[in-house]
């Protein structure tokens, strides 16, 4: 994930419920700031999952404004390199 | 998921290893055309390590030409109708 300054509207993806992600999406939507939805590995799916949620039920009005993937290196603990995928989905409030 | 005439250039994921559809993918986009790679819920996750894997080391100069995100209505076993995220990944071959 690229490292920008905009970090407040940023929503990064775990593994708590799908709505407080939503929510706090929703509330960068409503400041009339574009979000962007983080995430990586397996919470690529939530990630999808709480951005259509959002799309469908609480912000009709927000577009899709872009969608990247990517692929990140993390290093384990036990000091192996393993490529993990990524997407950043950018929603803008209208 | 969208219903298109294209049947044949379109990758859906599932549970088979992953190799396999970047396989499938790459054979796809050497016939010069545009392979869509689709997924739905937790296999979203899935396609995005397929055209991750296949754009970084198999076909260097594809490009993604688009991404949608979507939710699909299925119905249950027990016939409750349930949303389902999914992901459509165009990748054009340059």
């Amino acid at each position: 994930m690229s490292d920008d300054k905009e970090n407040d509207n940023n929503v990064y993806i775990g593994k708590r419920p799908t709505m407080n992600y939503v929510m706090a999406a929703m509330m960068i939507l409503n400041n009339d700031k574009t979000c962007c939805i983080k995430a990586r590995g397996r919470a690529i799916s939530h990630a999808v999952d709480v951005a259509e949620i959002l799309k469908n039920k609480f912000a009709k009005d927000a577009k899709y404004k872009d969608i990247r993937l990517s692929t990140e290196q993390l290093t384990n603990n036990d000091g192996k390199i393993s490529n993990v995928s990524s997407i950043e989905i950018e929603i803008s409030p209208k």
